[in-house]
Protein backbone atom coordinates (compact mmCIF):
# COMPACT_ATOMS: atom_id res chain seq x y z
CA UNK A 1 0.00 0.00 0.00
CA UNK A 2 3.19 2.22 0.02
CA UNK A 3 1.63 3.73 -3.26
CA UNK A 4 -1.43 4.87 -2.14
CA UNK A 5 -2.24 8.38 -1.60
CA UNK A 6 -5.52 10.22 -0.40
CA UNK A 7 -6.35 13.32 -2.38
CA UNK A 8 -8.45 15.00 0.51
CA UNK A 9 -11.22 15.71 -2.05
CA UNK A 10 -12.13 12.44 -1.30
CA UNK A 11 -12.55 13.48 2.10
CA UNK A 12 -13.84 16.91 1.68
CA UNK A 13 -15.57 17.84 4.87
CA UNK A 14 -12.72 15.76 6.91
CA UNK A 15 -10.50 18.89 8.49
CA UNK A 16 -6.98 18.58 7.82
CA UNK A 17 -5.23 18.17 11.20
CA UNK A 18 -8.04 14.81 11.43
CA UNK A 19 -7.49 13.63 7.87
CA UNK A 20 -3.40 13.64 8.56
CA UNK A 21 -3.76 11.68 11.68
CA UNK A 22 -6.28 9.31 10.30
CA UNK A 23 -4.01 8.75 7.46
CA UNK A 24 -1.06 7.90 9.47
CA UNK A 25 -2.69 5.77 11.59
CA UNK A 26 -3.64 3.78 8.61
CA UNK A 27 0.08 3.71 7.34
CA UNK A 28 -0.87 6.30 4.45
CA UNK A 29 1.78 8.46 3.74
CA UNK A 30 1.22 10.42 1.13
CA UNK A 31 -2.24 13.45 0.65
CA UNK A 32 -2.61 15.27 -2.21
CA UNK A 33 -4.48 18.76 -1.09
CA UNK A 34 -6.37 21.23 -2.10
CA UNK A 35 -5.96 25.28 -2.08
CA UNK A 36 -8.45 25.28 0.55
CA UNK A 37 -5.90 23.78 2.81
CA UNK A 38 -4.14 26.65 1.90
CA UNK A 39 -6.56 29.02 2.64
CA UNK A 40 -7.53 27.60 6.03
CA UNK A 41 -3.56 26.68 7.43
CA UNK A 42 -2.03 28.79 5.38
CA UNK A 43 1.10 27.09 2.73
CA UNK A 44 3.41 26.99 5.95
CA UNK A 45 0.78 25.53 8.65
CA UNK A 46 -0.22 23.16 6.04
CA UNK A 47 3.05 22.40 4.96
CA UNK A 48 3.21 21.55 8.86
CA UNK A 49 0.51 19.52 9.57
CA UNK A 50 1.84 16.90 7.04
CA UNK A 51 4.40 16.70 7.79
CA UNK A 52 4.17 16.17 11.06
CA UNK A 53 2.03 13.62 10.98
CA UNK A 54 4.96 11.96 9.17
CA UNK A 55 3.23 12.40 5.55
CA UNK A 56 4.19 14.03 2.25
CA UNK A 57 2.03 16.15 -0.16
CA UNK A 58 1.76 14.17 -3.60
CA UNK A 59 0.15 17.55 -5.31
CA UNK A 60 -1.55 20.56 -5.21
CA UNK A 61 -5.26 21.37 -6.87
CA UNK A 62 -5.67 23.33 -8.41
CA UNK A 63 -4.47 25.96 -10.94
CA UNK A 64 -5.90 26.39 -14.51
CA UNK A 65 -9.01 28.18 -15.63
CA UNK A 66 -7.24 30.43 -17.61
CA UNK A 67 -10.52 31.59 -19.28
CA UNK A 68 -10.55 33.79 -16.31
CA UNK A 69 -9.86 37.44 -15.70
CA UNK A 70 -6.70 37.24 -13.61
CA UNK A 71 -5.79 33.48 -14.61
CA UNK A 72 -2.05 34.39 -14.58
CA UNK A 73 -1.29 36.20 -10.97
CA UNK A 74 -3.78 33.08 -9.81
CA UNK A 75 -1.49 30.38 -11.34
CA UNK A 76 1.85 32.10 -10.44
CA UNK A 77 -0.01 32.43 -6.59
CA UNK A 78 -0.61 28.53 -7.03
CA UNK A 79 2.53 27.74 -8.09
CA UNK A 80 3.76 29.20 -4.74
CA UNK A 81 1.20 27.65 -2.78
CA UNK A 82 2.61 24.56 -4.34
CA UNK A 83 6.35 25.28 -3.89
CA UNK A 84 5.88 26.63 -0.06
CA UNK A 85 4.09 23.00 0.61
CA UNK A 86 6.58 21.04 -0.84
CA UNK A 87 4.08 19.55 -3.90
CA UNK A 88 5.67 18.24 -6.80
CA UNK A 89 3.10 19.31 -9.04
CA UNK A 90 0.23 21.55 -9.63
CA UNK A 91 -2.99 20.12 -11.42
CA UNK A 92 -4.34 22.49 -13.79
CA UNK A 93 -8.01 22.02 -14.45
CA UNK A 94 -7.69 24.47 -17.52
CA UNK A 95 -11.06 25.98 -17.56
CA UNK A 96 -13.96 25.96 -20.63
CA UNK A 97 -14.89 27.97 -23.06
CA UNK A 98 -14.76 32.09 -22.31
CA UNK A 99 -18.28 33.15 -21.57
CA UNK A 100 -20.37 33.66 -24.58
CA UNK A 101 -17.54 31.74 -27.43
CA UNK A 102 -18.31 28.84 -29.30
CA UNK A 103 -14.18 28.71 -30.17
CA UNK A 104 -13.37 25.55 -29.00
CA UNK A 105 -9.90 25.72 -30.91
CA UNK A 106 -8.70 28.99 -29.81
CA UNK A 107 -9.72 28.35 -25.88
CA UNK A 108 -7.36 24.97 -26.59
CA UNK A 109 -4.59 26.96 -28.10
CA UNK A 110 -4.95 29.39 -25.44
CA UNK A 111 -4.54 26.97 -23.25
CA UNK A 112 -0.73 26.60 -24.44
CA UNK A 113 0.05 30.18 -24.94
CA UNK A 114 -0.89 30.17 -20.91
CA UNK A 115 1.64 27.73 -20.51
CA UNK A 116 4.02 29.10 -21.91
CA UNK A 117 3.88 31.90 -19.74
CA UNK A 118 3.60 30.46 -16.66
CA UNK A 119 6.30 28.23 -17.21
CA UNK A 120 9.35 30.26 -16.06
CA UNK A 121 7.58 30.96 -13.02
CA UNK A 122 7.36 27.58 -12.22
CA UNK A 123 10.30 26.55 -12.87
CA UNK A 124 12.15 28.91 -10.81
CA UNK A 125 9.25 27.83 -7.90
CA UNK A 126 10.45 23.96 -8.57
CA UNK A 127 6.86 22.97 -9.23
CA UNK A 128 5.91 20.73 -12.45
CA UNK A 129 2.97 21.70 -13.98
CA UNK A 130 0.46 19.10 -14.32
CA UNK A 131 -2.52 19.50 -17.66
CA UNK A 132 -5.07 17.24 -16.47
CA UNK A 133 -7.24 16.43 -19.23
CA UNK A 134 -10.96 16.00 -18.08
CA UNK A 135 -13.88 14.22 -19.33
CA UNK A 136 -15.38 15.60 -22.73
CA UNK A 137 -18.61 16.01 -20.63
CA UNK A 138 -16.79 18.99 -18.74
CA UNK A 139 -15.38 20.54 -22.17
CA UNK A 140 -18.08 23.71 -22.06
CA UNK A 141 -17.73 24.62 -18.69
CA UNK A 142 -14.32 22.94 -16.78
CA UNK A 143 -11.95 22.46 -19.10
CA UNK A 144 -10.93 21.83 -23.23
CA UNK A 145 -8.41 19.84 -22.20
CA UNK A 146 -10.67 16.82 -23.19
CA UNK A 147 -8.01 13.48 -23.85
CA UNK A 148 -4.59 12.37 -22.51
CA UNK A 149 -3.44 13.66 -26.71
CA UNK A 150 -4.64 16.94 -26.20
CA UNK A 151 -2.66 16.87 -22.69
CA UNK A 152 0.60 15.65 -24.20
CA UNK A 153 0.06 17.86 -27.47
CA UNK A 154 0.43 21.11 -24.90
CA UNK A 155 2.78 19.81 -22.73
CA UNK A 156 5.38 19.00 -25.88
CA UNK A 157 6.78 22.31 -26.31
CA UNK A 158 8.74 22.16 -22.81
CA UNK A 159 11.05 20.49 -20.87
CA UNK A 160 9.51 17.26 -19.70
CA UNK A 161 10.30 18.02 -15.65
CA UNK A 162 8.48 21.96 -16.30
CA UNK A 163 5.61 20.57 -17.28
CA UNK A 164 3.34 16.35 -17.19
CA UNK A 165 0.06 15.12 -17.58
CA UNK A 166 -2.75 14.00 -15.08
CA UNK A 167 -3.91 11.13 -16.13
CA UNK A 168 -7.28 10.25 -14.15
CA UNK A 169 -9.06 6.95 -14.86
CA UNK A 170 -12.37 8.59 -14.08
CA UNK A 171 -11.61 11.26 -17.54
CA UNK A 172 -9.88 8.75 -19.61
CA UNK A 173 -11.13 5.49 -19.74
CA UNK A 174 -13.66 5.62 -22.42
CA UNK A 175 -10.90 6.56 -24.84
CA UNK A 176 -9.86 3.58 -27.02
CA UNK A 177 -6.39 5.55 -27.59
CA UNK A 178 -5.49 6.22 -23.70
CA UNK A 179 -3.34 2.76 -23.69
CA UNK A 180 -1.07 4.26 -27.22
CA UNK A 181 -0.87 7.72 -25.33
CA UNK A 182 0.35 6.53 -21.89
CA UNK A 183 2.78 4.68 -23.92
CA UNK A 184 3.97 7.93 -25.21
CA UNK A 185 3.48 9.77 -21.99
CA UNK A 186 5.99 7.37 -20.69
CA UNK A 187 8.37 7.19 -23.41
CA UNK A 188 8.28 11.37 -22.86
CA UNK A 189 8.45 11.12 -19.10
CA UNK A 190 5.47 13.34 -19.01
CA UNK A 191 3.09 11.25 -16.40
CA UNK A 192 3.22 13.50 -13.46
CA UNK A 193 0.18 12.88 -11.08
CA UNK A 194 -2.02 9.54 -11.36
CA UNK A 195 -5.93 9.90 -9.31
CA UNK A 196 -8.27 7.01 -9.52
CA UNK A 197 -11.74 7.05 -9.43
CA UNK A 198 -14.32 4.90 -10.77
CA UNK A 199 -17.26 5.85 -13.37
CA UNK A 200 -20.86 5.10 -11.95
CA UNK A 201 -24.13 5.69 -13.28
CA UNK A 202 -26.64 7.70 -13.08
CA UNK A 203 -24.61 10.88 -13.25
CA UNK A 204 -26.50 13.78 -11.17
CA UNK A 205 -26.97 16.87 -12.10
CA UNK A 206 -24.09 19.43 -12.79
CA UNK A 207 -22.17 15.86 -13.40
CA UNK A 208 -19.48 17.26 -10.93
CA UNK A 209 -20.21 14.99 -7.96
CA UNK A 210 -20.87 11.35 -9.81
CA UNK A 211 -17.69 10.02 -8.88
CA UNK A 212 -17.33 5.91 -7.28
CA UNK A 213 -14.68 4.86 -4.54
CA UNK A 214 -12.53 2.02 -6.72
CA UNK A 215 -14.20 -0.62 -7.34
CA UNK A 216 -17.83 0.88 -7.39
CA UNK A 217 -17.76 1.34 -10.80
CA UNK A 218 -17.02 0.41 -14.58
CA UNK A 219 -13.49 1.27 -15.28
CA UNK A 220 -10.76 -1.12 -15.31
CA UNK A 221 -8.55 0.50 -13.21
CA UNK A 222 -6.04 -1.79 -12.42
CA UNK A 223 -5.72 -1.89 -16.54
CA UNK A 224 -4.86 1.92 -16.18
CA UNK A 225 -2.36 0.94 -13.15
CA UNK A 226 -0.40 -1.76 -15.10
CA UNK A 227 -0.16 0.90 -17.93
CA UNK A 228 1.10 4.04 -16.29
CA UNK A 229 3.18 1.57 -14.48
CA UNK A 230 4.44 0.32 -17.86
CA UNK A 231 4.99 3.51 -19.07
CA UNK A 232 7.87 3.92 -16.41
CA UNK A 233 5.59 5.81 -13.49
CA UNK A 234 6.37 4.99 -9.75
CA UNK A 235 5.19 8.16 -7.91
CA UNK A 236 1.64 7.71 -5.69
CA UNK A 237 -1.11 6.75 -6.89
CA UNK A 238 -3.88 9.27 -5.42
CA UNK A 239 -7.69 8.22 -4.87
CA UNK A 240 -9.68 11.62 -5.48
CA UNK A 241 -13.55 11.16 -5.45
CA UNK A 242 -15.94 13.54 -5.88
CA UNK A 243 -19.42 12.71 -4.56
CA UNK A 244 -21.92 14.01 -1.75
CA UNK A 245 -22.49 10.50 -0.59
CA UNK A 246 -18.97 9.92 0.23
CA UNK A 247 -18.69 13.53 1.01
CA UNK A 248 -21.40 12.99 4.49
CA UNK A 249 -19.77 10.27 5.47
CA UNK A 250 -17.19 9.83 8.35
CA UNK A 251 -13.41 10.07 6.71
CA UNK A 252 -11.84 7.56 8.34
CA UNK A 253 -14.66 5.30 6.74
CA UNK A 254 -13.95 6.53 3.42
CA UNK A 255 -10.49 6.12 4.11
CA UNK A 256 -11.03 2.87 4.99
CA UNK A 257 -12.87 1.81 2.10
CA UNK A 258 -10.59 3.77 -0.33
CA UNK A 259 -7.73 1.59 1.00
CA UNK A 260 -10.00 -1.84 0.50
CA UNK A 261 -10.75 -0.62 -3.31
CA UNK A 262 -7.17 0.24 -4.00
CA UNK A 263 -6.20 -3.02 -2.69
CA UNK A 264 -9.02 -5.02 -4.62
CA UNK A 265 -9.09 -2.86 -7.82
CA UNK A 266 -5.81 -1.21 -8.65
CA UNK A 267 -2.67 -2.38 -6.36
CA UNK B 1 -34.71 25.75 -45.94
CA UNK B 2 -35.20 22.31 -48.10
CA UNK B 3 -32.48 20.19 -46.31
CA UNK B 4 -34.16 21.17 -42.51
CA UNK B 5 -35.70 18.32 -41.29
CA UNK B 6 -37.72 17.75 -37.96
CA UNK B 7 -36.52 14.43 -35.93
CA UNK B 8 -39.94 13.41 -34.37
CA UNK B 9 -37.65 13.37 -30.31
CA UNK B 10 -37.84 17.54 -30.69
CA UNK B 11 -40.95 17.95 -30.07
CA UNK B 12 -42.04 14.06 -28.31
CA UNK B 13 -45.26 15.35 -27.17
CA UNK B 14 -46.73 16.23 -30.43
CA UNK B 15 -48.77 13.50 -31.93
CA UNK B 16 -47.69 12.26 -35.13
CA UNK B 17 -50.72 13.57 -37.48
CA UNK B 18 -50.53 16.93 -35.80
CA UNK B 19 -46.78 17.20 -36.41
CA UNK B 20 -46.49 16.24 -39.68
CA UNK B 21 -49.27 19.14 -40.77
CA UNK B 22 -47.70 21.45 -39.06
CA UNK B 23 -44.58 20.49 -40.67
CA UNK B 24 -46.00 20.75 -44.03
CA UNK B 25 -47.67 24.36 -43.35
CA UNK B 26 -43.86 25.26 -41.84
CA UNK B 27 -42.98 24.00 -45.91
CA UNK B 28 -41.06 21.46 -43.35
CA UNK B 29 -41.11 18.14 -46.01
CA UNK B 30 -38.40 15.81 -44.00
CA UNK B 31 -39.22 14.20 -40.76
CA UNK B 32 -37.49 11.54 -38.26
CA UNK B 33 -39.44 9.24 -36.90
CA UNK B 34 -38.96 7.13 -34.11
CA UNK B 35 -40.06 3.11 -33.71
CA UNK B 36 -42.79 4.58 -30.91
CA UNK B 37 -44.74 6.04 -33.68
CA UNK B 38 -44.43 2.53 -35.31
CA UNK B 39 -46.36 1.24 -32.32
CA UNK B 40 -48.90 3.80 -31.94
CA UNK B 41 -49.83 3.65 -35.87
CA UNK B 42 -48.05 0.80 -37.33
CA UNK B 43 -45.41 1.08 -40.26
CA UNK B 44 -47.55 1.33 -42.90
CA UNK B 45 -50.02 4.15 -40.73
CA UNK B 46 -47.09 6.06 -39.79
CA UNK B 47 -45.52 5.84 -43.56
CA UNK B 48 -49.32 6.86 -44.87
CA UNK B 49 -49.07 10.04 -42.38
CA UNK B 50 -46.19 11.31 -43.70
CA UNK B 51 -46.50 10.44 -47.19
CA UNK B 52 -49.99 12.01 -47.16
CA UNK B 53 -48.94 15.37 -45.50
CA UNK B 54 -45.95 15.46 -48.53
CA UNK B 55 -43.19 14.53 -46.46
CA UNK B 56 -40.82 11.95 -46.74
CA UNK B 57 -39.34 10.16 -43.78
CA UNK B 58 -35.41 10.93 -42.96
CA UNK B 59 -34.13 8.33 -40.67
CA UNK B 60 -35.60 5.75 -38.35
CA UNK B 61 -34.78 5.96 -34.68
CA UNK B 62 -33.33 3.73 -33.77
CA UNK B 63 -32.12 -0.14 -33.31
CA UNK B 64 -28.88 -1.24 -31.75
CA UNK B 65 -28.30 -1.91 -28.11
CA UNK B 66 -26.37 -5.07 -28.76
CA UNK B 67 -25.81 -5.62 -24.60
CA UNK B 68 -29.57 -6.44 -24.35
CA UNK B 69 -30.84 -10.21 -25.04
CA UNK B 70 -32.77 -10.65 -27.59
CA UNK B 71 -30.58 -7.90 -29.53
CA UNK B 72 -30.70 -9.56 -32.86
CA UNK B 73 -34.47 -10.02 -33.61
CA UNK B 74 -35.03 -6.79 -32.01
CA UNK B 75 -32.56 -5.20 -34.66
CA UNK B 76 -34.35 -7.20 -37.42
CA UNK B 77 -37.60 -5.84 -36.52
CA UNK B 78 -36.06 -2.40 -36.21
CA UNK B 79 -34.29 -2.86 -40.14
CA UNK B 80 -38.32 -3.96 -41.18
CA UNK B 81 -40.02 -0.90 -39.88
CA UNK B 82 -37.82 1.38 -41.77
CA UNK B 83 -37.94 -0.35 -44.88
CA UNK B 84 -41.94 0.10 -44.62
CA UNK B 85 -41.78 3.29 -43.53
CA UNK B 86 -39.08 4.32 -46.79
CA UNK B 87 -36.64 5.52 -44.33
CA UNK B 88 -33.20 5.44 -46.10
CA UNK B 89 -31.61 4.45 -42.64
CA UNK B 90 -31.85 3.00 -39.39
CA UNK B 91 -29.63 4.59 -36.91
CA UNK B 92 -28.10 2.51 -34.39
CA UNK B 93 -27.45 3.32 -30.51
CA UNK B 94 -25.14 0.62 -30.04
CA UNK B 95 -25.37 -0.28 -26.10
CA UNK B 96 -23.35 0.86 -22.63
CA UNK B 97 -21.19 -2.35 -20.83
CA UNK B 98 -23.13 -5.11 -20.14
CA UNK B 99 -24.52 -5.64 -16.94
CA UNK B 100 -21.64 -6.07 -14.82
CA UNK B 101 -18.99 -5.64 -17.33
CA UNK B 102 -15.97 -3.59 -16.95
CA UNK B 103 -14.79 -4.45 -20.62
CA UNK B 104 -15.44 -1.64 -23.28
CA UNK B 105 -12.98 -3.10 -25.68
CA UNK B 106 -14.99 -6.31 -25.74
CA UNK B 107 -18.55 -4.32 -26.13
CA UNK B 108 -17.11 -2.44 -29.19
CA UNK B 109 -15.96 -5.42 -30.55
CA UNK B 110 -19.28 -7.08 -29.90
CA UNK B 111 -20.92 -4.10 -32.17
CA UNK B 112 -18.61 -4.64 -35.03
CA UNK B 113 -19.72 -8.43 -34.87
CA UNK B 114 -23.66 -7.45 -33.99
CA UNK B 115 -23.24 -5.24 -37.35
CA UNK B 116 -21.97 -8.24 -39.41
CA UNK B 117 -24.71 -10.18 -38.33
CA UNK B 118 -27.37 -7.83 -39.33
CA UNK B 119 -25.87 -6.16 -42.76
CA UNK B 120 -27.00 -8.94 -44.93
CA UNK B 121 -30.64 -8.31 -43.52
CA UNK B 122 -30.34 -4.57 -43.98
CA UNK B 123 -29.38 -4.99 -47.30
CA UNK B 124 -32.06 -7.21 -48.09
CA UNK B 125 -34.36 -4.67 -46.74
CA UNK B 126 -32.92 -2.26 -48.64
CA UNK B 127 -32.38 -0.24 -45.04
CA UNK B 128 -28.65 1.09 -44.39
CA UNK B 129 -27.33 1.32 -41.23
CA UNK B 130 -26.10 4.03 -39.40
CA UNK B 131 -23.70 3.64 -36.59
CA UNK B 132 -23.92 6.93 -34.32
CA UNK B 133 -21.05 7.24 -31.73
CA UNK B 134 -22.60 9.38 -28.63
CA UNK B 135 -20.93 11.90 -25.94
CA UNK B 136 -18.39 9.90 -23.83
CA UNK B 137 -20.34 10.36 -20.96
CA UNK B 138 -23.11 7.76 -22.26
CA UNK B 139 -19.92 5.34 -22.76
CA UNK B 140 -21.07 2.82 -19.87
CA UNK B 141 -25.01 2.90 -20.14
CA UNK B 142 -25.85 3.60 -23.70
CA UNK B 143 -23.16 3.81 -26.48
CA UNK B 144 -19.46 2.50 -26.14
CA UNK B 145 -19.06 3.91 -29.43
CA UNK B 146 -17.96 7.23 -28.22
CA UNK B 147 -15.63 9.00 -31.18
CA UNK B 148 -16.54 9.27 -34.91
CA UNK B 149 -13.19 7.15 -35.65
CA UNK B 150 -14.65 4.30 -33.75
CA UNK B 151 -17.85 4.62 -36.01
CA UNK B 152 -15.84 4.72 -38.94
CA UNK B 153 -13.78 1.98 -38.21
CA UNK B 154 -16.64 -0.45 -37.26
CA UNK B 155 -18.46 0.70 -40.69
CA UNK B 156 -15.41 -0.31 -42.51
CA UNK B 157 -15.35 -3.71 -43.43
CA UNK B 158 -19.24 -3.42 -44.70
CA UNK B 159 -19.86 -1.60 -48.23
CA UNK B 160 -21.04 2.25 -47.65
CA UNK B 161 -24.21 1.53 -48.65
CA UNK B 162 -24.74 -0.95 -46.09
CA UNK B 163 -23.62 0.83 -43.01
CA UNK B 164 -23.16 4.35 -42.58
CA UNK B 165 -22.40 6.76 -39.19
CA UNK B 166 -24.65 9.09 -37.78
CA UNK B 167 -22.62 12.67 -37.40
CA UNK B 168 -24.31 14.35 -34.67
CA UNK B 169 -23.00 17.86 -32.91
CA UNK B 170 -23.85 17.05 -29.81
CA UNK B 171 -22.13 14.22 -29.15
CA UNK B 172 -19.08 15.03 -31.00
CA UNK B 173 -18.42 18.97 -31.01
CA UNK B 174 -15.57 18.23 -28.18
CA UNK B 175 -13.43 16.50 -30.17
CA UNK B 176 -10.68 18.08 -32.05
CA UNK B 177 -9.86 15.13 -33.96
CA UNK B 178 -13.49 15.48 -35.41
CA UNK B 179 -12.57 17.02 -38.77
CA UNK B 180 -10.51 14.43 -40.30
CA UNK B 181 -12.36 11.93 -39.87
CA UNK B 182 -15.75 13.83 -41.19
CA UNK B 183 -12.86 14.40 -43.96
CA UNK B 184 -12.47 10.49 -43.82
CA UNK B 185 -16.28 9.92 -43.45
CA UNK B 186 -16.78 12.13 -46.96
CA UNK B 187 -14.35 10.03 -48.72
CA UNK B 188 -15.70 6.59 -47.96
CA UNK B 189 -19.29 7.13 -48.61
CA UNK B 190 -19.71 6.86 -44.99
CA UNK B 191 -22.47 9.99 -43.35
CA UNK B 192 -25.68 8.68 -43.48
CA UNK B 193 -27.19 11.31 -41.16
CA UNK B 194 -26.37 14.87 -39.90
CA UNK B 195 -27.76 15.76 -36.77
CA UNK B 196 -28.28 19.04 -34.88
CA UNK B 197 -28.37 19.82 -31.15
CA UNK B 198 -26.74 22.45 -29.19
CA UNK B 199 -24.50 21.96 -26.08
CA UNK B 200 -25.79 23.63 -23.03
CA UNK B 201 -24.85 23.80 -19.63
CA UNK B 202 -25.36 22.78 -16.49
CA UNK B 203 -26.36 19.17 -17.54
CA UNK B 204 -29.28 17.69 -15.49
CA UNK B 205 -29.51 14.81 -13.99
CA UNK B 206 -29.11 11.62 -16.16
CA UNK B 207 -27.50 14.22 -18.52
CA UNK B 208 -29.83 12.43 -21.69
CA UNK B 209 -32.26 15.17 -21.15
CA UNK B 210 -29.76 18.61 -21.58
CA UNK B 211 -29.56 19.35 -25.08
CA UNK B 212 -30.29 22.69 -26.64
CA UNK B 213 -32.16 23.86 -29.76
CA UNK B 214 -29.70 25.14 -32.53
CA UNK B 215 -28.39 28.50 -31.40
CA UNK B 216 -28.82 28.32 -27.76
CA UNK B 217 -25.71 26.56 -26.83
CA UNK B 218 -21.69 26.52 -27.49
CA UNK B 219 -21.79 24.39 -30.79
CA UNK B 220 -20.03 25.79 -33.96
CA UNK B 221 -22.78 23.88 -36.03
CA UNK B 222 -22.23 25.57 -39.07
CA UNK B 223 -18.59 24.80 -38.89
CA UNK B 224 -19.93 21.31 -38.54
CA UNK B 225 -22.57 21.25 -41.68
CA UNK B 226 -20.03 22.87 -43.73
CA UNK B 227 -18.02 20.35 -42.99
CA UNK B 228 -20.23 17.58 -43.81
CA UNK B 229 -20.82 19.47 -46.69
CA UNK B 230 -17.27 19.45 -48.15
CA UNK B 231 -17.34 15.82 -47.39
CA UNK B 232 -19.74 15.73 -50.03
CA UNK B 233 -22.95 14.96 -47.71
CA UNK B 234 -25.72 16.55 -49.52
CA UNK B 235 -28.82 14.87 -47.38
CA UNK B 236 -31.15 16.38 -44.75
CA UNK B 237 -30.10 18.38 -42.04
CA UNK B 238 -32.10 16.77 -38.86
CA UNK B 239 -32.82 18.75 -36.00
CA UNK B 240 -33.08 16.72 -32.78
CA UNK B 241 -33.29 17.84 -29.14
CA UNK B 242 -34.17 15.92 -26.35
CA UNK B 243 -34.63 18.69 -23.57
CA UNK B 244 -37.79 18.48 -20.87
CA UNK B 245 -38.73 21.94 -21.19
CA UNK B 246 -38.26 21.97 -25.35
CA UNK B 247 -40.96 18.82 -24.64
CA UNK B 248 -43.23 20.78 -22.25
CA UNK B 249 -43.78 23.42 -24.86
CA UNK B 250 -46.48 23.45 -28.15
CA UNK B 251 -44.74 21.54 -31.10
CA UNK B 252 -45.75 24.52 -33.81
CA UNK B 253 -43.64 26.79 -30.97
CA UNK B 254 -40.78 24.36 -30.83
CA UNK B 255 -40.27 23.85 -34.72
CA UNK B 256 -40.62 27.53 -35.65
CA UNK B 257 -37.92 28.07 -33.38
CA UNK B 258 -35.71 25.02 -34.80
CA UNK B 259 -36.36 26.15 -37.88
CA UNK B 260 -35.33 29.77 -36.64
CA UNK B 261 -32.54 28.33 -35.08
CA UNK B 262 -31.29 26.62 -38.50
CA UNK B 263 -31.30 29.41 -40.37
CA UNK B 264 -29.16 31.39 -38.13
CA UNK B 265 -26.67 29.45 -36.75
CA UNK B 266 -26.58 25.98 -39.51
CA UNK B 267 -28.19 27.03 -42.66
Amino acid sequence: MTRFALNRATTKHWPLPELVAGCAEAGVTGVGLWRDDVAAHGAAGAAALVRDAGLTVTSLCRGGFFADPGWYDENRRAIDEAAALGAPALVLVCGGLPAGSRDVDAARAHVGEALGALVPHARAAGVRLAVEPLHPMFCADRCVVSTLEQALDLAEPHPADAVGVVVDTYHLWWDDRVWGQLARAGRAGRIACFQVADWVTPLPAGVLLGRGLPGTGCVELRRFREAVDAAGYAGPVEVEVFAEEVWARPGREVLAEALAGYRDHVA
